[in-house]
C-alpha cells in the first residue's frame, strides 16, 4: 500500500545529560519577560531561575497537579498581565501542557473556551503562540514534542484538549539527568505513558513507515530499559533510554492518533482521581488481546503485533500474543495500582464505554471494537 | 557514551503520492502573491500554478542550473520587487536551494555575500524568512529538510553555503509521482546522493542513534530501490522508497556533519562541470575504504562500517569492506560518469585535497585523513 503521512515536531530538540545549562541561554534568545511554568516543588525551577541572564523579569506559576481549566485561565491571566514574552515549562506532562496552553492563549484573544474542543467552541487558534521551551523532569508523556494540551474540566468530568499545529513547543530540553531523581512508583507510571504511546501508534490504523521507525527505535529502548530505570533509579543509560523514548512516544502520538488504551484514559482520568500512567498500565494487555482477537475474528492483518511481540520480548519468535502476556508481567512487576483501588466497579463500564467510544484517541485503534469487547477489555482490566 | 544531540526539521512534511493536489491551499494559507521558484522547464509549475487559487498572484522564476550567486541575487530582486509573501520551491534540489535563499534574503537586509559562509561575511540572518513550501521532483539532496542552500561563485570557483537554522522549509511536500518521469541518468546520480547522504551521516563522529534511527530506514530503503528505480522508472514501490530516502537523508544531514565525500564534492563541483551525484558516486567505495582502513590504522571502532555492510548487502554476515565492494558494484551497474571524463587529473589533486581538509562537510569524517589517505582517494575515484 502506499505510503501516505504528514509529520511536525518540536521546532528544534536539544538532547542529553545536562542540557539544561543550555536553557539560560535559550530563552535570552526569545527575551527577557518570561514565565516559568513549574510543579508542585518549585525548588528546581528557582535554582534555573537564578541562572537567567541578568535583567530577566521572571515571574513563577505552579501547577500543583493534573491542570484544570481554572488553573489554566490563571496562567494565562498571570502571563497577559505580565506582558511574558516566553512560556517555559519545567516538570512533568501537567507542567508542560500548561506551559503550551498558556503560551497559546498568551496570544490568542479570547477564553480558553473558545478554543477548547469537546466541551468548549474549538475554535482553530489564529495567532501564533508565544514562544515555549519545553523541559521535561519525567519520562513519559511526551509532551515537549506534542501539540496538544490534556486539560480537566471538574464541571464536566472530564478531560479535553487544547490542540492545534502551532502548539508544538519551539524547543525541546530533554535533560535524562533530571529524570535521576524520580522514584519507582513515578519511574513506572510515566514509563508505561510512554510504552503504550509508542505501543499503540505502532499498530494504529494510521500507522506509518516514518511513525513505525520511531516506534520500534522507542520501544527497542523501553523493552531493555523500563524495568532497570524502575528497579535501580541510578542508571543512567536507563535513564537515557526511557528519556529517549519518552521523546520518540510524543513525536508519535503528535502524528498518528492512539488506540483503545487512550480512548478509555481520557473519561477515566476525568471521572476517577486515576494517574494516567495507571490507567494506561491497567488497560494495556487486555487492550493488546482484545485487539488480536478482533483482527483475526474480522480476518485482518495482525502482523504488527507479532513484531510488537518480538520487539517487547527480544525473542525473534515471539508471536502476537506474547506482546499481551509481556505487557501484563511488567505492570505486575512494576506495582502499578490497579483500577478497583481507586473505586471504579463495573457498573461504571457503560459510561465509560459510552465515552471512549467517542474519544479521538479510539479513532486510531487497529479495528473497531463492539461494546462487548469494550466491556470485556474494563472487565479484565479491574 | 551518553546520548547528545540537537535535532531540527521542515516545519511539517507532508510525503505521498499525489500530495501535490495539497499544494495550492497550503500556498492560500500563506498568502496570495507567491514567487514560484522552478527548473529549466517549466511545464509542471504552470500547471501547479494554474491551480492556485483566484487572485493569487504569481511570479514565475526559473534556475535552469546550479544556482550563481548572481541567479540569487535576480531572484532576490524579483521577491522584493513584487513582494512576494510565500516563496515556492518545485524541482530539483537546484531549484530547492534557490527557493530557500530567496526566501531568506526576502526579509533579510542588504546583499547575499552579507550572509554567505566562506566567501561572503557570515552574518547571521536576524529576520525570519518568507515562508517556504519546498516539493522535490527528484529523489537526492532532501533540500526540502535541509537548512542551507548551495550556491556557486564563479569568481571563486567554489562551491558555498547560505546556512541558517531559520532556513527549514515551512512545508515540505514529498510527492513521489513527481519523480516517476526522471530518466535512469537522473535517478542514478541523485539516488547516489540521496545514498552519500545517509551513508556519510551514519558513520559521521557526530553520529547519535536519533540521526542512526534514520539513517537505517533511509539505507534500507536505497538498499532494496535504487537498482530497481534505475532500471524500471515506473516501479512505484521502488520511486516512494527514494522519495522517502531521499527525505530521510535532508534530515539527516542537516543536523549531522558528512564527511570526505562531501568534503571533496563542494571544491569539485566548484571547480569542474561535474553533477554533484556523480561526484559522490565515484568518490563512496573509496572512501569507505580509506575510512575502514584509517580507523583500523588508529585502533578506533569500525564496527559502523559492519553494520553498513550488512544493511546495504542485506547480508547478515557482511563485514566492512563489503560496504566498499557494493558501493563500487552499485556504482558500476548505475553507469555513472567517471571524474576523468569531465577532465579531472591527477595535477588538481594538490589543490582538491587542500580546499577538501578546510570544508566543512569533511569535519564529520569517522577519522582524520592524512593528504596521503587523501590523495589515495582521487586516485582510486578517477
Amino acid at each position: 500500500m502506499a505510503v501516505n503521512f504528514s509529520f511536525a515536531t518540536a521546532g528544534q530538540i536539544i538532547f542529553g545529560n545536562h542540557t539544561l545549562d543550555k536553557v539560560p541561554d535559550l530563552v535570552a534568545g526569545f527575551g527577557k519577560k518570561v514565565i516559568l511554568v513549574t510543579g508542585k516543588s518549585s525548588l528546581r525551577a528557582e535554582e534555573l531561575m537564578a541562572k537567567f541572564s541578568p535583567g530577566t523579569d521572571t515571574i513563577l506559576f505552579k501547577v500543583p497537579g493534573e491542570p484544570t481549566t481554572d488553573l489554566i485561565e490563571a496562567g494565562v491571566k498571570l502571563a497577559r498581565e505580565h506582558n511574558s514574552e516566553v512560556v517555559v515549562g519545567f516538570g512533568g506532562g501537567s507542567v508542560i501542557d500548561s506551559a503550551k496552553a498558556i503560551a497559546a492563549m498568551g496570544t490568542n484573544k479570547g477564553e480558553l473556551l473558545d478554543y477548547l474542543e469537546v466541551i468548549g467552541r474549538g475554535k482553530p487558534l489564529t495567532e501564533r503562540p508565544l514562544p515555549c521551551i519545553a523541559i521535561p523532569t519525567t519520562a513519559g508523556t511526551g509532551a515537549e514534542a506534542t501539540k496538544n494540551a490534556v486539560i480537566k474540566s471538574p464541571e464536566n468530568n472530564v478531560k479535553v484538549s487544547l490542540r492545534s499545529s502551532q502548539m508544538y513547543p519551539d524547543i525541546a530540553v530533554v535533560d535524562p539527568v533530571l529524570t535521576w531523581s524520580m522514584p519507582p512508583a513515578l519511574t513506572a507510571s510515566t514509563g508505561v505513558d510512554a510504552l503504550t504511546h509508542l505501543l499503540e501508534t505502532f499498530v494504529s490504523n494510521q500507522a506509518n513507515p516514518f511513525i513505525d521507525m520511531i516506534c520500534r527505535e522507542g520501544l527497542t529502548r523501553i523493552s531493555r530499559s523500563l524495568r532497570k530505570a524502575f528497579t535501580d533509579g541510578a542508571d543512567k543509560q536507563a535513564r537515557e533510554d526511557m528519556a529517549m523514548a519518552s521523546l520518540l512516544g510524543g513525536m508519535a502520538l503528535a502524528n498518528v492518533k492512539l488506540g483503545a488504551v487512550h480512548g478509555f484514559a481520557g473519561p477515566m482520568g476525568g471521572m476517577f482521581p486515576i494517574p494516567h500512567g495507571a490507567v494506561c498500565a491497567c488497560l494495556m494487555s487486555a487492550v493488546i488481546e482484545e485487539n488480536i482477537q478482533a483482527l483475526r475474528n474480522n480476518k485482518l492483518d495482525s502482523s504488527k503485533f507479532d513484531e510488537l511481540a518480538k520487539i517487547l520480548t527480544g525473542n525473534e519468535k515471539a508471536m502476537s500474543n506474547d506482546a499481551a502476556i509481556w505487557a501484563s508481567e511488567l505492570v505486575a512487576e512494576l506495582q502499578v495500582s490497579t483500577l478497583s483501588e481507586f473505586g471504579l466497579t463495573q457498573k461504571d463500564f457503560p459510561l465509560l464505554i459510552e465515552k471512549a467510544k467517542v474519544s479521538s484517541s479510539i479513532k486510531g485503534n487497529p479495528v473497531e471494537l463492539t461494546d462487548e469487547q469494550l466491556f470485556r477489555i474494563l472487565e479484565r482490566s479491574l
